[in-house]
């Protein structure tokens, strides 16, 4: 294998690749990823059984080839490489041998067949847009919890819709932690059956999916063949494993109706949120909000180092009210919301308090309050 | 007390006041820094016994007063206001109240006479250039060692010589880790005779000292008394305490002329010493530099990830040469050097290393190589 490559081209290309590695693994081809130079470009595959990942970087192919590098290596070599162009040769030891310039590198690999195979790919593709996908990506990614105790959590379940009278369809995603949980519907030209029955995929993958959709722009497919998703986008393919397990019952615990409402101002509210979360209660962050009329009350209270307060203009339809929460939640759900105004809609202090604005239709997230002692 | 303090006016000096406290203590009251609101200003007062700082903060004074307040939350509390004026009022119960806009916060406070007296300061200061004591810290900091079982390292040796011939004088600072050595000198026009014999001062108030300095421009006095030193800049004076022992006889390793001498391009030097130490023994950091007519060409080699080289063009006198050093010694050397290009200087493989530019008059820096097995 001999090939050239620009250096600028391939920093993106193999961040890409090393994000899907695992962090800790025992088995050591896992932390390689897989060179393989053919026609004019240099594919470079990484997996963590998982996900699978497959980019295609044009590159200038001097001869043919395959290798597994390490690939964290590899890309802390590349970014520190001069810009221009950048040589790969395997040499007949079996190393790899990387110049550009005046610089050279020489790091061991693994054999190209040691690497796990990309699992086959489907024929059928549908064309979904992306910047509906990512922003449902954005929108719900972050309340995923990284606890892997709960594997079923650590993810964002997609679910499609399709309403047989009108033909028309929607897209939902939904992820929780069990102490917050975020979703967001949209109606869709494109019936994608396979999350028909709901599908939870991983938060890790996801994130990696969702960076390669930003780069590559409005192009992006989808498909599924035996219980795996399938993601083309321009120069990458990508393989997601679903998580096993039943995604909770989150329909359960949204209100349908809640008797009380606030509306108040998204930014202002934030800034408050911020300030008053200084003197929370370490363990709890707990931030306890009243509503009256024509105002919210924000306190805080740790008993060691002191209280704050803040007082922000806010409109109440129902019973003024008092609710404790924990601020960081809230305030992830204030910077995901779209829109100057948020609302607030909850039954009495201890039901799940729901977050929106008018501005951001199918969006809802939803926060569960903290008994007050 | 109260105060009308304006918050963008506020944050810095609270910054500045927390940099100078211990980052553990078991004295609670070491963790606050005093208020003292007295004509028109509020004086901030914050030590850890060795060093310790006041800075006054124009200000509006409503009523004069002091208390002790907790530094750190202080300062999150003071970042996090909205910008414009917040009042600080020292209520009967002994709780500081901090209000801006509808903002308010409380926290607990100390009698301000269990906060340390600041030392008395002398009557007679000496004015320093402050530009050029400034880029003397820069250039000496860094190395200094942060391991606190060897105190005499963990500062900045001050050494201030006349020659009383000419009536001329200098100062020198210098500072060492035990692996590397800085030294920079320069002549002044004032006679610094606190430092004639030499004193060690700490590396943390060097540093909150440089930031003063930097803040304020070009004013900056220095004095003497009681075995401390005190410095003023506007708006802030700090007494530094030396650190006791003697400081490494340093000349004893500087060889005076070297034999051979290596001449390169600075920022070359560094892209490749950055890019080849990828691939050094994490242990070591030790890169190899060979140096011959017309080119140096540094190598790596970890047995397990691989190696890598690069050559760079230089002009050498004397006789061909091979070292090995860690590299990031070298690199904070290069990085701290003015002036396109870079003088090595070395008697044999294991002498001290001389690093130093002709564009840097007066700027030494020594680096220990390692010996090559």
């Amino acid at each position: 294998m001999i090939v050239h490559i620009d250096k600028d081209a391939a920093v993106p290309v193999l961040a890409q690749a090393v994000s899907v590695l695992e962090r800790k693994t025992t088995r050591e081809i896992l932390e390689h990823i897989l060179l393989d130079a053919r026609g004019d470009a240099l594919h470079v595959r990484s997996t963590d059984l998982k996900i699978s990942l497959v980019q295609s970087l044009p590159c200038e192919v001097k001869m043919q080839g395959a290798a597994a590098a390490p690939g964290r290596k590899l890309y802390e070599i590349v970014r520190e490489l001069p810009a221009g162009t950048a040589t790969l040769e395997l040499e007949e030891n079996g190393w790899l041998h990387i110049t550009a310039a005046k610089t050279s590198f020489r790091i061991p690999t693994e054999r190209p067949d040691e690497f796990p195979e990309f699992p086959v790919s489907p024929d059928e593709f549908f064309r979904f847009p992306a910047l509906s996908f990512v922003t449902m990506l954005d929108k719900t990614l972050f309340s995923a919890s990284n606890d892997e105790t709960r594997p079923t959590l650590c993810g964002v379940y997609l679910h499609a819709q399709g309403d047989p009278n009108t033909g028309s369809h929607t897209l939902r995603m939904v992820s929780t932690d069990g102490h917050r949980l975020a979703i967001m519907e949209q109606p869709t030209s494109v019936d994608l059956h396979m999350f028909q029955d709901g599908l939870i995929l991983p938060k890790k993958g996801l994130t990696s999916l969702k960076s390669l959709i930003e780069e590559a722009g409005d192009e992006f497919e989808i498909a599924q063949s035996n219980g795996k998703i399938f993601c083309r986008i321009p120069h990458a393919h990508m393989c997601l494993t679903p998580i096993d397990g039943s995604f909770p019952r989150y329909q359960d615990v949204i209100p349908t109706e809640p008797k009380n409402r606030v509306t108040l101002a998204k930014d202002a509210f934030a800034d408050a949120l911020r300030r008053v979360s200084l003197m929370t209660d370490p363990d709890t962050h707990s931030v306890i909000l009243d509503a009256d009329r024509g105002r919210v009350l924000l306190t805080s209270m740790n008993t060691l180092t002191g209280d704050s307060r803040e007082e922000i203009e806010a409109t109440l339809e129902g019973e003024p009210l008092r609710i404790a929460f924990n601020a960081s939640y809230f305030l992830d759900a204030l910077r995901h919301l779209s829109g100057p105004e948020v609302r607030i809609e909850i039954d009495q202090p201890l039901a799940p308090c729901l977050i929106r604005s008018d501005e951001d239709p199918g969006y809802l997230c939803v926060v569960m309050p903290i008994r007050i002692d």
